[in-house]
């Protein structure tokens, strides 16, 4: 049975210490009178919330599962009281405006508080957060009458809400979408179509659940230019089914506890979300935070992932320690001390990439210096890839590491430690697979302005730079940091220009672009945690902070050394073999001897 | 529902084309009639039975699995009937020697067939090739007595067999374990004690079922020099319990088809294989055969995952391809292709890899000449680790990009990849983990001898360079190659001089230096198949070859860089943090704000 004690001294040192952000915020006039303690507060409530009541309810999710019998869908059990939990804690109105009824709470709490949820229960995530994304699109597209309609109960968690996007011809590319949305002449169109992968879609933890839908008007054009978003609640106000229907739930590889839907749309009435036409862009605000959930989601997992293993090392005797006691800890064997060092610099860098994130849009949205906001701006778009594609691959390896310390019993369902490495396995496919944020991250973020948004980050990095290279013991963190930052403008150089003459060698590269500039980014992360711990060291032997400094060379020898390999990979990167891959490797006849 | 086709053409290229491996064994007066048409022949009907009986039985095996009660096992659905085919087919006596009822075919047969029926079917490999192993060490440790009462039987399939090593306190450290076995006056034992993850030790495929078990006797050494080991059958002769009783079977994150039995031996009469005290030297003799097994598993579960991927990125459509058209196949994307061809380059190289170990366990056993016996032998144990750790490891990769590629739908269990992703993760820790394996491979394998096996293959690595280099179309393959040949050099050097002043960093260095070294050999392998592929291409354009061509040169672009990152980490590789490592990270208490 897993454990999960909330890291909230590390959380408290990346947000307070490394980040400075409950300062940031208070420079906002929303949130002026956020400070330290206030997020504490509530950092400890949901610390508690997961390591006590969450994480029982985690075990039955995977193994009982949720269930589908003609249309309906059976929550696993205790699911249904950690939900109703969650919102008599408010936590569904946690960032929603007072005058929503909510509390007006920054990001940076919603993802203090996902993150671990996200230790304790994947699955709970997948539903109780969604609310906080639906309503972040409501009310950036939908008219004043539908948020007044449907952001309270978002709010206050009355309804549930689903994304409802893929098709079956249609995952990766939604341009290729084909339900329709008819105009009923009363100011609402009525869907048909079919949906799958649709995560909450159906089950009994509300009455009503209220589905945001992208879906073609006939005329519209063909792709992604065509497609609108419509509200489309189950049941309509008289509290009738609304022509929403569960044809079944897909049974996964992990992720049990969250059912994952087939819906059939037939002569739904749905409300028109945006502008007609426009529905991906009205959909893209949420996809924002769905990435950013996805990243709290891996370095959630991972912490508990490592937690566990940290603690089974500490217990269990097998071997031969350096100084010969046997039988000796396992944490005594120096590649033991590998694996939780690799599973800790993953894990610490993507929480502080991740608050880093939720400030950053906490400013972009309010900042009220201009300058800070056009950072702010400038650096989420650059961010959130990496926060969604790195993160989550990095995650399969720490869950994995976990499992390979455990050994057998690691296999084991009993140690639950498996259950992490299915669960985790989906977050580098949703939300866009790891291909679509590279590319999204090369093409759009960098190439498409020349790189201007990149140096944004690069300057703030430089200026760090200038501002440490001067402390003796930081120059094993600062001249690795200003390496990886030299690399990635000189890779990006090259790739701006080869982009004119060979772009297909340039998409080839986009997934070793992707890491590299994650190792950029962890590579900042781990020199400022470092600088601050040496700082905060004092007198006293703090081991703490002395093992924060451990990983943090241990980062620098041991992970960053695979942008060596990247920046190979980039400059010798594939062109297309389309021909020869199409024909070749699935036509194995036998070859005749002569 | 997985598909496989067995890779007919390219095993004949890997093991005529290449490897001259008929040829070789030709020169073996066991197998002077052994050639390329007989192993062609065995290889069509492994194939048939692998993907005509063996696939089908596999989901069953995952989705059913085997169940416990009562100290009874029952198999999964179509187990049994795939059992007795297997056995009408004369597999299980493939190897045995024709005075035993076998057929004496060589080693590198038995390597063919077990890597199709491991494509087909993790679980029954598992049951099914074990009496190989069991027999082998009844041949080089046991009383001919023994071997005549057991072999036969073993040969012919009318009795299964098991390890029995694992105990609760001893895993990876099997000096901890404590079995007992009296003397009992008669020339036998009695064992007392319990074993757990013992695989596929109940079942209702056989009437009897025979044991080997590492137990010790009263007053033998502590450790591993105090084990003996025992032929221990599951009924006496006269049919009744022989005191071997099953408790459970592990519920599992895969090979849900292969019972993991905990077995408890209540004065069980056994009898001694070996000397008294050298129960680990006869247990030995297995663990290589084994250890090939776990890299024919790897690389058998990885070709089954490529070959679905790849089927599938020839049926959907997502995306635009390079040259406008939208939606492209998902195989006209460059970064599918990417996937694909890592695949492909692990997997085959794998191939390679196990063919040719295969290859040098016949030839170390019987070649006529000492300086090929004692190349042979100079090169298993080097090879060994790192087919056990090397492809292990691969194929987590390989599989998990297959999953990758089906995106949502992989992660769906009714596509079977996710049961590959599942099935496999167990082969980087059973049979000894990657820790494991890094330290065979550095510490007793390369650093003991001052580096003499390694010259070995160093010298023929330079030999065929030699051979090679002045193909002007092999420059790019023979560069690199001659580059990591000699960083492993210069990195074993490092090495051997810092073991003498801080061994423990060495240690810390094990896990990279594995990696290494399959690059090496992978190196040489893509660089052979290369020279090969080119020469026979010949005039007419075959995509086969040339894709064969295309795959070695990506090899060598995308993957052999990792050499650079490891060539840095095992540079600075960690010490040991001992005191911090135990004292720091799971004291997550709160930090009390001031």
């Amino acid at each position: 049975m897993l454990k999960f004690n909330p890291p909230l001294r590390d959380l408290q040192f990346v947000i307070h210490d490394v980040l400075a952000g409950a300062n940031g915020l208070a420079e906002l006039p929303d949130y002026e009178d956020f400070d330290a303690e206030t997020l504490n507060a509530i950092a400890d409530e949901a610390g508690r919330f997961a390591s006590e009541q969450l994480l029982l309810v985690n075990e039955q999710a995977d193994r009982v599962g949720c269930s589908w019998s003609e249309g309906q869908v059976t929550m696993s059990p205790g699911f249904a009281d950690a939900w109703n939990a969650y919102r008599e804690l408010g936590w569904p109105s946690m960032c929603a405006q007072p005058s929503e009824g909510g509390q007006g709470l920054p990001k940076l709490a919603f993802s203090v508080v996902s993150e671990f949820l996200c230790s304790a229960s994947h699955a709970f995530v997948m539903i109780a957060t969604i609310n906080h994304c639906t309503s972040t699109c409501l009310r950036s597209s939908a008219t004043a009458e539908l948020q007044e309609k449907w952001i309270p109960a978002l709010t206050n968690g009355e309804v549930l809400s689903s994304m409802c996007i893929t098709e079956p011809q249609a995952g990766s590319d939604v341009g290729l979408l084909s339900t329709k949305a008819e105009p009923d002449g009363e100011g609402t169109y009525r869907l048909s179509g079919s949906k799958i992968f649709a995560s909450g879609a159906e089950h009994d933890l509300t009455k009503n659940i209220v589905h945001l839908v992208l879906a073609r008007i006939p005329g519209a054009p063909a792709g992604t230019r065509g497609l609108s978003l419509f509200l489309v609640p189950k049941l309509t106000d008289g509290g009738q089914s609304n022509g929403v229907y569960c044809d079944g739930i897909e049974h996964k590889m992990g992720l049990h506890g969250s059912p994952t839907c087939s819906l059939r749309f037939e002569n739904a009435q749905g409300w028109l979300v945006g502008e007609e036409n426009a529905g991906l862009k009205a959909m893209f605000a949420v996809m924002n935070e769905a990435r950013l959930l996805s990243g709290l989601q891996a370095v959630g997992m991972s912490e508990t992932a490592m937690q566990n293993a940290w603690e089974y090392t500490l217990e269990r005797r097998q071997g031969r320690s350096p100084q010969g006691e046997q039988p000796c800890l396992l944490i005594e064997h120096v590649d033991v001390q590998r694996m939780l060092l690799t599973q800790k610099a993953w894990t610490e860098a993507g929480r502080f990439l991740l608050h880093w994130t939720a400030l950053l849009m906490d400013q972009a949205e309010s900042h009220p210096q201009i300058a800070k906001r056009d950072e702010a701006e400038d650096l989420l778009p650059l961010l959130t890839p990496i926060v969604k594609g790195f993160l989550s691959e990095n995650a399969q390896e720490s869950t994995s590491l976990a499992l390979q310390l455990f050994g057998g019993h690691g296999y084991v369902t009993e140690t639950g430690i498996e259950q992490l490495v299915r669960d985790v396995r989906i977050t580098t496919v949703y939300e866009g697979t790891t291909t679509i944020q590279g590319q999204d991250l090369l093409i759009r973020k960098v190439l498409s302005d020349g790189g201007r948004r990149l140096n944004r980050l690069q300057t703030a990095i430089r200026h760090w730079l200038d501002n440490h290279s001067g402390r003796a013991e930081l120059l094993n963190f600062c001249k690795p940091l200003a390496e990886v930052s030299a690399m990635v403008d000189r890779v990006t150089r090259q790739l701006i220009d080869r982009y004119a003459t060979d772009p297909t060698s340039v998409l080839g590269a986009c997934t070793a672009y992707l890491r590299l500039m994650g190792h950029l980014v962890f590579a900042w992360a781990w020199a400022r945690m470092a600088a601050v711990a040496l700082s905060q060291q004092g007198d006293a032997d703090d081991d703490w902070y002395s093992l924060k400094v451990e990983t943090a060379r241990f980062y620098f020898n041991q992970l960053l050394p695979e942008i060596k390999a990247l920046e190979l990979a980039i400059a010798h990167s594939p062109k297309s073999l389309g021909r020869l891959m199409g024909a070749s490797n699935c036509s194995e006849e036998k070859r005749h001897e002569s």
